[in-house]
């Protein structure tokens, strides 16, 4: 099957850090392509941040599967960046990395935490939480103070931070798994995992292998109310501003 | 005082119910400016259309504030549309016409409904009632089936299908306030009041008033978590692609 | 407009300070008059002091509206303290200081803690809180131990140990807004905000801008159902034990 | 043990059903004394009737406790009505008929429904549930229309109405249990549960046989923090008003 | 009246002291006969303890009931341990003592905390709260960590460790009531109480005089749906095969 | 990678239907070996049901893991059916097939109900729902009445039943998905599917999907707190009077 995952940063070092999750837990027969988005920020970092970027992902997503015909989108962003816009425009299962943690992370424990990047960002990923309905399943949310590039370069240095917070929230806020999320945080989950001695998931890994199930199944979202395709017509929505060029920075897929 | 109204679509006729709505209860020294979204759609009735509209809008209340420097912004859209950016944007009061009139909403009944425009929005209208934490206050989101430009113009037949769903709302969902879940509908409240003899409460209007009573009280968002500025340079956000004219569409305030 | 600002205390001391708050930020062609409860207790710490003194206050303020026709009332008691009778009693709008101040906190922060006198008043707060149906947006009840017409004289000592809890309730409650619960402690606002950069809300002056707000809108709380009028003739509840004089300690307003 | 059942309405023919349903299940060594509210109104219907009648109940009961010495206090108000109040006064158990009936009908079936007088109380009846904390086990609040000393005497026709409104609550609500949420509707439950097939809680019953219970456990409420004593003297809180009496109307008792 | 007082564990040492809890504050004319599991576990810490041993309890108390015709049963485990299911298969009052002791402490201050075993044990006592539906009266779940026989005998220890834990409920986690939750904790109750100054349940007592309370109203769980009786003849769910023996390891009643 | 699937009654019917569905979207290289409970009952419809026939799953689970030494198990029972106790006892992954298909259906729309097979089975379904913390995504629970081998025989008759409901679902309760919640109703979510325009979850089909994410992940359940080990040593739990044969009606793998 072909899976479109799409960054909604600008950041290729992002991107590409994404694609490696994306491919570490792949079926040997997925076809991964990536995109980042042609415009915004480098790190989604507030409220601000996602509403600049997410539209020209948003933008850029509609045309790449008008043209490569993917199974399925994978969002990877840890937020809402346009989640529930991008399932009203597509028919095909649109899975958001942060969705897909989450509802997995139910399943391994009693209550998961969430680790974010900034302090700041923190009531943005507890109103996620409540916007995708697991408060009950949810212990905490704490954060590291990075970046997300920095995140995906430093890794040493945003190990140890990861470690001790995550001591912290096992301990403290009685959580028994760890999500960590941020696409930049990809690929910290093993050595996480093995330190602490709790699951902790790569919210990429768990968002491919959520839409390769999806895919799999012959399921896809409801478009009976929520996700119903937008009522006028496309056209109507001002998209052209938003992409003037042929897809702009759209990094090419390696799937 | 100096209020600026933004308008996250970019029809001109809803800009014009949205100044008459916020110039009709408004203090007699309150000068009101107008603006709607440069580009984006003439309403936002799905996700995808508030990812697609309310960039715009923001980049456009950001560059507005600079040269007028109002004493609060009032954001004139029934929707998520991007406030809690603007939050972090700006230190001046924001107020979101949907969470002024559900706050305001919590003092005048039991519980209230929202009534929206298309069924296909109910979802979205649900999952801001949970964004903003007023379930227990809420007792139901209704839909009649008309668009905003509709709403605003066919003011007869749109009066009809109103009264129709708050006695439903009355008496079925035991609404005791009823909230008019879109700027379109401005200008219905006292007639349906009338009607229906529960409290209708315009949106707009409760948003001038939030936002005369917190520059009255000098008091405007905490800036010390969630709405804290945006972490990297405004540059840094890709807001330039975004509004490449001097303001585009931009209405002049008519205060 | 005229508002009548009802202490439910009977401490003339304590409605000094809630009528310097309520003339503080209130619009200019606002007369406010108060009075205090005519019996009962200096200071309601408790649920006792609640139903020990409300009653009069309530009969106070139906008689006082009778004769001076105000265009509403603010409740200035942080507590329970009758507001729901009062709403029954009157069709012009009845604003609880503890209503407003936390319906406007919903709109200035994540979350909001309240701060109020005695530790064993605790509780009697936080059951507030989910009787208005603001539990998801309250971080925290704290308290500091102090009794009500202290906090109105000793002014140094107040705010010195104000400043300790609200240090508190950002760092460790991660509350965002902090709210005043208890008309004693109105007046410390600006120097609290200032001391601890956070938005502090004295809530008689959220009280009076909400019932301007409301008297502006001309819109009044629901009487279909929760806030009808009492089923009985008035004389049929007892009311003439409560009030023997003519009026009592009945404070003249000073608007 | 010595019982003091309280009735917060002044209606000898109330606290006469009342009585009958107090001693139709105690123990047979309970002695059972009663007493009516010697002021406010014959039958609680409103907020405004709770706090005109609550507080001379609560007076009438801290003098008659401090004669007779009951072991413990039923407060026979389906209600507020002063129940923390009373807890706060004394040390031996207090419990409210409301409170009681609601616990026990958690242990007996999937959701409880209550049935209330009057259709404009079933928000204060809503507001009671979450008061208690227990949303989660109470299917609907319904009302019939009849007042509590109707009730009390026209018992064909109350139990007639009463028939058709429980087949109701467990039909379209799903509720397994029924509560007469009313002293006035004592003393119905036996044939509404003949009736009706599902348990119907007698309220003044569930009190008399929680308060044996705590009794004969030793047990008292905490006074830790939410019923510790009220912090000033008694006498600061104006009690005397009250009960110009040597105890007014009160009835005496006839366990 | 005959209570059946069943313990789903196998220990004669637990049953001991359960008894004595039973008996301690039964009325004088209740006689009270009890039972261990005839096969299972000695001590339920854990779900799959409790499936292992619930079932030959729940065989145990259907036969045992059958014969000696009892007015209710209680179930002396702090559990789930089939609470619902001994519901279904009888008529008769069946009561838990997890439910009784909690439902209880709902009436006896602001928030309980429950005292379980083994820190394992606390999420699936935070589930047990959730399945009654008392999230939002409970405080805390803590454990002491100790098995359940060594409770029962190592009394001076086990009484330490509980006051050590009992203080922290009430100060960090401001309980103002505390549930002994494990029938091997019976009896440290009024030690307890005295040591912190707070109500402090033991589960069987509670659990008796619900009991006691329940058979005395005359009222029984509803079997309307939830607890209607298991729709397949009882034959038909394999009972045989746990209890091959006339009555196993049964305990004879002692009442 | 090889899966055990579990089938917590005995009827061999409802392991063929379960297969069927577990072998449908299975991944080529999945290889699927199935189990029913050596004993108990041919259909777990009520509480009773659950704990006579879990027990014995369980442990030809331990039996049949030692021994085939699968990569995950499928508990193929939609309800608790002892599934934390199983993810108590392995370390491999186990997923439930009704929290997998609550998990997934979160993803699918704005709410989702869960269809069962008898009215009197809903509250317990309700409660599931509870436990695993979806409340806020369950719009309702609803039940066809028919057993769980009729389910899987009858097909024409259980379709149609089938139909009006999800179309009640869909239209009264505004459910966006359907799952259902029941082995025996395997297969028709293809049929459904089509007939409503919603997407309808096989469980079964969810719950292998799941499995083989979390095998292709790397990950399993936190063993640090609620699905630790159980802290006796397993024969301590009398589990060898459970299972007297060689694993008695144990079905072979067909994978």
């Amino acid at each position: 099957m072909k899976l479109l995952v799409a960054n909604p940063n600008t950041s290729d070092v992002v991107l590409d850090v994404i694609l490696a999750s994306a491919r570490r837990r792949a079926l040997p027969d997925t076809e991964i392509a990536g995109l980042s988005s042609p415009n915004g920020t480098r790190s989604i970092d507030c409220a601000y941040g996602d509403y600049m970027s997410a539209p020209h992902m948003i933008e850029a997503v509609r045309r790449r599967v008008a043209v490569d015909r993917p199974d399925a989108v994978v969002l990877a962003g840890f937020g809402n960046v346009g989640i529930y816009a991008l399932k009203e425009l597509l028919d095909i299962p649109v899975v958001s990395i942060s969705e897909a943690s989450m509802a997995m992370a139910c399943l391994l424990g009693h209550r998961f935490s969430t680790l974010t990047m900034l302090e700041q960002f923190i009531p943005y990923q507890q109103d996620l939480v409540r916007l995708y309905g697991f408060e009950s399943k949810c212990a905490s949310v704490r954060a590291i103070n990075i970046n997300v590039e920095e995140a995906a370069t430093h890794r040493e240095r945003t190990l140890r931070d990861l470690s001790v917070q995550v001591k912290e929230l096992v301990s403290r806020d009685q959580a028994e798994v760890v999500i960590l999320a941020c696409a930049g945080l990809c690929g910290y989950d093993e050595a996480l995992s093995e330190l602490s001695g709790v699951p902790v998931i790569d919210p990429v890994v768990a968002g491919v292998k959520m839409a390769e199930a999806f895919v799999s199944m012959g399921i896809s979202h409801s478009k009976v109310r929520k996700f119903r395709a937008p009522p006028q017509p496309i056209a109507d929505y001002g998209t052209e501003v938003l992409a003037p060029g042929q897809g702009g920075k759209v990094t090419p897929g390696r799937g």
